[in-house]
C-alpha cells in the first residue's frame, strides 16, 4: 500500500497575508508557507487563488511557476473556480514529481473540470455531491458513480479520480459523519482513491479541540481506507495520526523514529 | 448506537503497589486506582490477580466486595487464571451496574470460561486464539465462531460474548494489525461485542509515543466497529480520542465540553 497523500491546505487567498501577496505577486508568503508544510510532511501543496476572475490565468501560472521552481517541481493542486486558469496553471506546470490535482470537480454544475482534467492528463477531485449537502450513503455513490463513468468515458484512468465524500461539520451534522466513513469504505471496495476536505469536521469547534477531532476523524477515515486528504500539515497532532495509521496499516515501515520522519 | 466501554486495566498484580496491597489486604492503593481510573472515564474496572494459587477464592472476595462498597457497585472484570477464584469473585459480585466480566476465555486451554460464565450469568471476553498467534482473519473467525456456538449452546446471549482479535505489538507484528482491523469489522457485520487489550499495539515503542499510537489505534478499531478495550483510562489522549470517536460514530450527544464530561 502507498502512504498516505497529504495535501498542505494552508496556500489560500482567504488568509489576508496569501491574498496580499497574490495580488502583490510578492513570492516570499507564498513560499514561506509552502516551505512550512513541505517540512511538516505534506506531499502536495494545494494553491487556491479564489474566484480569481480577473486576472486567474496569470496569476495561477505565476503561482505554479514560483512554487515548483524553488522547491523541486513539488506537485501542486490547482484550486479555483476559474477553470482557464486551471488551464494556464497546467499549461506551465512540470509533471517531473506527480501530475497536477484539478480541484475540484462535483456531479452538478462543475462536473465539466472532469472533461478538463481529462484533456489535460491531470487527477481531479471529483466532490460527491451537485451543489447540495448530499442525503446519505446511497446518493453519494450515486455522484462517484455517475462522475467514475464520465471520466471513463473520457478515457482518464479510474485511479486519477479522487473521490471526495463531502466532509461535514460535526457540530451541526453529527449523524453524517458515519455516513461518510461508510461512503469511503464503499470507495475503497471499489479500488478507488479517495480525499477531500478533513478539517471541515471540527469548525466551529473550540480552536484547541480541533486537532483532537481531527487526528481522530483522519485515523478512522484511513481505516475506512481515506488514501488522501486536504489538511494542514502544520497540526503536528494530525500529522502523527496520519503517520501512525500509516504504520499500522502497513503503509510504511515501523522504526521508533517514525514520527519524525 | 452505545457509548464505547472503557475497561480500566490498571488494578494488575504486575504492579508492586498493587501486588503488595493484595497480599496484604490493604485497600487503599487499589481504592486509588480504582479511583483515578473511575474519575478519568472507566466503565468497567478490571481487577487482575494474576495466577492465584493459593488464596486466589478469598484475595478476589476480598477485592470485589473492597471495590464495589466503595464505589456504589461499579461493574468489574474479574481477571485470573485461576476458575475459581472468578466463581468465588461472582459469588459476592452486586449485579445492581452491570454483570461481571470473565477475563478470558479462549478457544484453546481456556474454552470452559465460556462453561463458568454460562453457568454465572456472565459477560465472557472470548480471545480469537487457542494459545498461539491466530494466522489470519480467517483463523479469528474460525475461532469466534466455535466459541459463538460454544456459548450459545450453554444457553448464552450473544451479547454476552466480547470478542477479543486478539491485538499484538506493531513493532514487530506491524503486518498482523490490517488483519486486527478486519477482524473487527467482521464481527461487527456479525452484530457482536469486541474488546481487547488494545495498549498492546504499542509495547516496546519510546514511551512519549505510545499515547499517540494507542488513540491511533483505538480510533480506528471503533471505525471498525469495536465497542469496549481493555486500556489505561488514565491516558488522556487515549480518552479524548475515545470520546471524539463516541461523537463522530453518534454514540453520544456533540457539546463544546464534550472532552470533559
Amino acid at each position: 500500500m502507498a502512504k498516505f497523500i497529504v495535501i498542505g491546505e494552508r496556500i489560500h487567498c482567504i488568509s489576508p497575508v496569501i491574498r496580499e501577496a497574490m495580488e502583490k505577486r510578492d513570492p516570499a508568503p507564498i513560499l514561506q508557507r509552502a516551505k512550512e508544510q513541505l517540512d511538516a510532511g505534506a506531499t502536495y501543496i494545494d494553491v487556491n487563488i479564489g474566484p480569481a476572475e480577473n486576472d486567474g490565468e496569470d496569476l495561477m501560472k505565476w503561482a505554479v511557476t514560483t512554487i515548483q521552481n524553488e522547491f523541486d517541481n513539488v506537485p501542486l493542486a490547482l484550486d479555483t473556480a476559474n477553470k482557464a486558469a486551471i488551464e494556464a496553471g497546467i499549461s506551465v506546470y512540470n509533471r517531473a514529481k506527480g501530475k497536477p490535482i484539478v480541484n475540484s470537480a462535483d456531479a452538478g454544475d462543475r462536473l465539466s473540470y472532469i472533461d478538463l482534467a481529462a484533456a489535460n492528463d491531470a487527477i481531479v477531485i471529483a466532490l460527491c455531491s451537485a451543489g447540495s449537502v448530499p442525503a446519505d450513503v446511497d446518493e453519494r455513490m450515486a455522484f462517484c458513480q455517475q462522475m467514475l463513468e464520465h471520466g471513463m468515458t473520457l478515457g482518464m484512468e479510474a485511479e486519477d479520480l479522487w473521490f471526495d465524500p463531502l466532509f461535514l461539520v460535526a457540530k451541526g451534522m453529527q449523524e453524517q459523519q458515519k455516513a461518510i466513513m461508510e461512503s469511503i469504505r464503499q470507495f475503497t471496495e471499489m479500488g478507488l482513491n479517495t480525499t477531500g476536505g478533513l478539517s471541515n469536521v471540527s469548525n466551529g469547534m473550540p480552536k484547541n479541540m480541533r486537532p483532537i477531532m481531527d487526528s481522530t476523524m483522519v485515523a478512522m477515515c484511513m481505516a475506512m481506507g481515506l488514501t488522501s486528504a486536504i489538511v494542514n500539515p502544520c497540526d503536528q497532532r494530525l500529522m502523527e495520526a496520519v503517520k501512525s495509521a500509516d504504520i499500522l496499516l502497513d503503509n510504511s515501515l515501523y522504526a521508533d523514529s517514525y514520527l519524525e520522519l
